[in-house]
């Protein structure tokens, strides 16, 4: 079973009764909902769901017909960039399914909206059909207020939909990799060896692959606090072995470690192996996952 | 959702027609077959099976039912000890269901195994309904002949079913943790270091709870071979980490590690939440465990 998760933000993070509606338009059947997070400074929501992706794409497609319906992107105020009522949807792979299907879901997702509900709709990420619509950022120059005038020039055509814009604003549709949220503690009060070894991890500065890092004091502790924004590069694992090693250099410890949200399984039995030293282990070696496969190949065995 | 697993042993293991209807057999509707082993000295056949607890039982009710048609315990020669067709049926928690709701499993699929099927059945392990029914050698004692002279004994009264005997003999079922059979292989071609590392950290020689272990010499190298017969008592990053340590203190490292069959997710999510100092991990943390928990909340709450 392919399960895809996907994390759409919305331009609403005021009006409660708006915010429900939107939380109950995107459980189309089979779509479970993981997280709905508001915030009121930022005028904005983001709600996290997953399942299967038939399911999700049906969600996604209700939830931005209702945004496109009930905000008014004239009106809205807020910190946050952005451009949309529904702002950016991205479709992120979680297991049975690769980033390049996710990238021909978000395609098939974003031609349906412009097509369906004449919303212009801008490819970003894996899912990008020009090398400068790959950053978020580079879509949202301006915002909505920038794009008002500017979606007729050649350089800001939608890649799907009309090149029109009305009170709901663009849509940004794409695809990346699962984003993990990790935090290690490690068991001195100087938040400069944190922020050192974030520098020295942080792709940025040229150390791990999709590692973004920086460094924090929290309670009398420092952090290294990082997003892994693509474990297949830079697993969790060798991120975590790298910061030990790293402070042990400095003569400092890790105490503990954190997940912000959600991390896929897989990220996790990859772990497990990895200080087990498990030859040759494949997700299919846990109960779960023979079972999972078992129910695929939904065929009775022969004895062997 | 609770999965339960079964690995019951049938006195039959030379008939591939047989071997083929116990197999079609014990596939009721919902139950997913793992494995099947069979072996012609033995004369026996070992299947797995896994899925949700009201599926496996009815499966195993029906390929018990027709084992007791198709194997005469008169005509059955094997080196196996057996009492007998289907000789032991345990019954084993894997995610969302313990060991004591796997117990009362265990008496109902006794107590209708022995109302419907006239067959005598022994609970035995964490079922049994007398100490001394705890252990499988004790109950198999004797072996089919010798129940047959024996079973109308008080002590050796069924806790189901008749106590008279056929040519089905009796079925033992009970409920244990999930067994994991798992080896570590040393960089010595020393037997003797494994020997000894084995004879420290079983439980019979004062070792690990719930860990049986062996020295083996494999392709010139050293392997500690175990089974870790509880991994809540004792988990299996523990016993990898105690090996490392015993190997260590005689100046031998481990190259790798290797799981027969499988092992339950909770276990490597366990091992992966140990070696990064997760702190506050649960299975639930994980995409798929997400999913799992809303699709179970789903079916009862109202969105959020």
């Amino acid at each position: 079973m392919a399960i895809i998760e996907s994390v759409p933000n919305f331009s609403e993070g005021r009006r409660a009764d708006v915010i429900q509606a939107l939380v109950d338009a995107i459980q189309a059947p089979g779509v479970l909902l993981l997280d709905v997070s508001s915030d009121a400074d930022h005028n904005r929501t983001v709600i996290t769901v997953a399942g299967e992706p038939d399911a999700v794409l049906e969600g996604l497609f209700r939830v931005t017909a209702l945004a496109a319906q009930t905000i008014n992107l004239f009106e809205h105020r807020g910190e946050h960039p952005r451009i949309g009522a529904t702002d950016v949807i991205p479709l992120v792979p979680v297991s049975g399914i690769t980033l390049d299907e996710c990238v021909t879901l978000a395609h098939a997702l974003g031609r349906r909206i412009g097509a369906e509900l004449g919303l212009p709709v801008y490819l970003y990420a894996a899912a990008a059909a020009r090398p400068e619509r790959k950053r978020l950022p580079d879509i949202r120059r301006g915002e909505f207020e920038g794009l008002l005038t500017s979606i007729h020039l050649p350089e800001r055509a939608p890649d799907y939909g009309p090149a029109q814009i009305g009170p709901a604003g663009a849509v940004v549709v794409g695809a990346r990799p699962f984003l993990i949220a990790y935090n290690i503690f490690l068991d001195t009060p100087n938040v400069e060896v944190a922020k050192a070894i974030a520098k020295q991890i942080r792709e940025s500065s040229g150390g791990l692959p999709a590692v973004q890092a920086k460094g924090f004091l929290v309670e009398g502790q420092a952090q290294v606090s990082m997003n892994l924004l693509d474990t297949g590069l830079t697993p969790l694992h060798v991120v975590f072995d790298e910061v030990v090693r790293l402070a042990h250099q400095q003569g400092v410890g890790v105490t503990h470690s954190e997940l912000i949200g959600l991390a896929p399984e897989q990220v996790m039995l990859a772990a497990a192996a990895h200080y087990l030293k498990l030859r040759g282990f494949r997700s299919t070696d846990t109960v779960e996952g023979a079972i999972q496969q078992a129910a695929l190949r939904h065929k009775r065995l022969p004895p062997t």
